[in-house]
């Protein structure tokens, strides 16, 4: 078979202007970017306002394993799939970061036959809006270092006279805003800024990458031009010296920063290969930030289309949870159906069990154990209320012996059914059972709600994520969490929902608890304010809010050709 | 009259494909970004490669004032003047970087009725150029942190067991290649990175504005995607234990670097007030790098029309000789009329002559002082052999008596002859005398040639560039820089032109010498490889490679309106 960038670059794609034309978006709503990207105008929404929803599909996935389970070529195959059985169907994914594109080999595009194409605009710079969020992102923090900057070097009164700005008295140890890069930049994790004699007093500060920036969970949770201004207003960038928080809107950078976002608010189409469209926007991970594309593509979609096909990242533990207890509350938009998506290999390696077979062999015991692992994900899913069906993502080493076996497992569950999804090898064609099924359980009655109100108290919704979220028998705070929390209270934002930062490879804290981990507690590090995504992060162990390129990274793959073609990409 | 920005709404653009298309660009080498903004392929050049090339027209200017000169707004008004007239002209100008954007109230769009629109999009993101500068730049400091953690961590043997890589021994004390953001960050000039215990040793770095990425004078500089990769691959990063340089070809990381660059290396169209086109294309600043928009942005425009003109930053001792010694050595693509322009204000804030009366009253003895440096500027573009014309850039408050004396006094000088410019205030029919005129001029014969030889030793390069380029009695270098020019000899890095980082406020490298400065030595602190780029770069006494925002920055102005457009940008 092909590679990736092989079937990607032998495609020979649509204008993108057709798909538009074709789906009902006019001429004055789009906004070229090349032949084969678009931006979208939120006008669309607007203009078929009274169009009913589309029925919301999330594709999820068991614990991960670095064996990939698939799930983009899920989204993307049953998007295809849906159509191919003459359904209107859309597929909304996130934007990939630059940083695992480069660090480890891969992009995030789908694969085989089932991917967003061209691959490799994707993968690189899309229509800028990272590089956007980057910026808005490192404008404040420039803003507040130089705010810092001059009030101590000329103290608060001598500032008011000379700028006729209100003192901030920031306090140089409580800098809460980070800067951000779109790379795997571990040097970069945690710095000293402001050496040498004029360039301002010598404080920490670090870097995450772009996808951790809570501009980024901005731009995925916003619901127009509007809301992101006034959720970056709300920023709490510092603490000034008596503790209390520092806006973005108390600088003054507020406007600007919006101003650096105009046209990310816009989602980007893209296409599929079997010509479908695919809106792309936003990116946050799923480990350290929300992990779900934008509420503003889905409603787009959900106008031109009747099956509206989105991801969430990692593990249902992971971004189906957020997805769940943040973006629909923040969005309104419940989902028809959710989609479990497991391979035979991601059961085995999730068995816990250790072996030396090959993991491609067939291997009852450890297919045996590790479905207690796709269980779980099925009952975690059903717990919210929508239909669950489990997409099983076929392998060309799969057995048919193993794939019945496990079929007929997963009928014992609460699973409204499973498919075997070809998409990989054969696109549109292969995913056509999975499209029947998920049309099937998105006609069921669906329940959805979520896990807790925010008007709960910290405390107990860190309990009831811990518990019914993990399965955990509790949680424990550090001292700096407790004193988060304390903070948290005093300032009036404990009513919001809770995003966990934590390992994706484990339902668990701890990436070494494979299958169902039982009886461990969940320690939490620290709680911060995101006041502008509305949300506290609760960072959970040790969690690296940037990653490091490896021993031997995908970049040294990757090259430009005599053609000044893109070669390297997988 | 109206603001820089509400001229610009105001302004119903033409559809920038029918610009395009108008001035024989064909639909396939055309990729529209919304539309208003296309990149245009290189093929042009290469489909049009018979058709002679365009006189090239270069814009400079004297030595700059806090008051503006208008060089972009003339740049602007000469072409719109030249279409008006009935010629073809196309005009090259740089991408704003959002740094000064931001930090002092402007953009870089030119101004009044001389202006490209629409202008908040220039000002911006563009095409994303910049920000992909930004990335692949980082990309390479990454790599390098990336290379030194993990040769560190495992010793350089198990290092090449582990990953199949020859180890490069990277010294840590010698690691040039820093890292870039597009914003005014004086907290990260100087930093410390890798601190953490798995965060990879410590060691110093700091941050430049993008700008002075070697990589935008590189994508300035090449003809085509395989120079770039070429350039690139060139680079050096750091240096080994041993003191040899490591380059980006040696680390593997050239390839991705240019896979990051390909859309960037393709000029944007624009339009000025006038519908005619404007390629704008690379930011190099003309203080801390060479200071001039793209050789492809050039050679394309070049076959489109039968005048190009270009502006290089600030003063002719600045963008003008980087211009002449670096560009037209690289492009071959002498120009045929050079341009200097003047106001009034600036000849008196150039006199030396401290005055407490306002800037825009009569004052013939300041003015006359003043003077001098216009003088001063014309003597030094003449030098290289193309006829000059004085462009004077009139403001509302600008006398007859004043201008006819300067204009007397310019018929004084070597200079072809002189033209008042009204472009800001009338647009194309302000600007139809200086465009007759330099129409005129460019029919004379030019011999244009560079000032030293690149063969000559760094030695002699610098003192021709310190006695001819500015007057002075000599040059001094530090310690550091006579190890670095012996370090430059050893590797072979000898024959390559000088790029000059001073200040642009004067002549000299002391902003505080106005006028026409002598007797002064020029104090190199220190020699750096850009072997990239092609050139030698030798700071001059303190030059700032990152800008910091002021007291009162212009972010607090800029926001959006309630419509979702961007307003306050000056």
């Amino acid at each position: 078979m092909l590679s990736d960038i092989q079937i990607s670059r032998l495609h020979q794609c649509q204008p993108i202007a057709d798909i538009a034309k074709k789906w009902g978006i006019e001429d004055s709503e789009l906004s070229l970017f090349g032949h084969h990207k678009a931006k979208v105008s939120l006008d669309v929404a607007k203009r078929l306002a009274a169009k009913p929803q589309a029925k919301l599909i999330i594709v999820t996935a068991v614990t991960p394993t670095p064996h990939g389970e698939g799930k983009t070529v899920t989204t993307i195959g049953l998007t295809q799939g849906l159509n191919a059985i003459g359904l209107n169907a859309c597929a909304c994914i996130r934007q990939p970061s630059m940083g695992p594109v480069f660090g480890i080999k891969g992009g995030a595009a789908g694969g085989g036959y089932a991917q967003v194409v061209p691959m490799e605009e994707l993968n690189l710079h899309l229509t800028g809006d990272i590089h956007a969020v980057s910026s808005a992102h490192n404008l404040a923090a420039a803003a507040i270092d130089a705010r810092l900057y001059h009030e101590t070097r000329l103290g608060a009164q001598a500032f008011t006279e000379a700028s006729g700005l209100e003192a901030l008295n920031i306090d140089s140890e409580n800098i809460l805003w980070r800067r951000v890069v779109d790379h795997n930049e571990r040097s970069l994790r945690q710095i000293e800024v402001g050496f040498g004699a004029v360039n301002g007093p010598v404080h920490q500060s670090g870097f995450d990458i772009t996808a951790a920036s809570e501009l980024m969970a901005i731009l995925a949770l916003s619901q127009d031009i509007d809301d992101l201004k006034q959720r970056i207003a709300r920023l709490v960038l510092a603490l000034d010296v008596d503790g209390n928080p520092i806006t973005a809107q108390m600088l003054g950078v507020a406007g600007a920063m919006t101003a650096v976002m105009v046209d990310a608010i816009k989602p980007t189409l893209m296409q599929t290969l079997s010509g479908d469209p695919c809106f792309v926007h936003a990116g946050p991970f799923a480990n350290i930030a929300h992990g779900n594309s934008s509420i503003i593509a889905d409603n787009i979609a959900s106008k031109l289309s009747d099956y509206v096909v989105t991801e969430a990242g990692f593990g249902s533990d992971m971004g189906f949870e957020k997805f769940s207890n943040i973006k629909v509350r923040n969005s309104g938009y419940k989902p028809s159906a959710a989609v479990v998506v497991v391979t035979l290999k991601a059961l085995k390696a999730n068995s816990g069990i250790e072996s030396d077979n090959d993991i491609n062999l067939p291997d009852l015991a450890r297919l045996s154990a590790g479905f207690k692992n796709l269980q779980w994900h099925i009952n975690n899913v059903s717990r919210y209320g929508a239909p669950v069906v489990v997409a099983i993502n076929r392998f060309p080493t799969d057995t048919d012996t193993e794939l019945e076996w496990l079929q007929q497992q997963i009928n014992t569950t609460a699973a409204f059914g499973s498919a075997i999804s070809e998409a990989f090898a054969k696109g549109a064609q292969g995913a056509q059972d999975l499209a029947q099924l998920v049309k099937q359980a998105s006609e069921q009655d669906s329940q959805f709600c979520s896990l807790y109100q925010t008007e709960q108290s910290i405390e107990t919704k860190l309990l009831t994520l811990a518990e019914v979220g993990y399965g955990a028998s509790g949680v424990s705070l550090s001292d700096k969490a407790k004193e988060q929390l304390t903070w948290l209270n005093t300032h009036g934002y404990n009513a919001l929902p809770i995003c966990i930062a934590k390992t994706p490879m484990s339902i668990s804290h701890d990436p070494k608890l494979k299958g169902v981990p039982t009886g461990f507690e969940v320690p939490i590090t620290q709680l911060k304010v995101n006041a502008g995504a509305g949300f506290i992060t609760a960072l959970v162990g040790k969690v690296m809010t940037m990653p490091g390129l490896g021993i031997k990274p995908g970049y040294l793959d990757i090259d430009v050709d005599q053609n000044g073609e893109i070669v390297g990409l997988a």
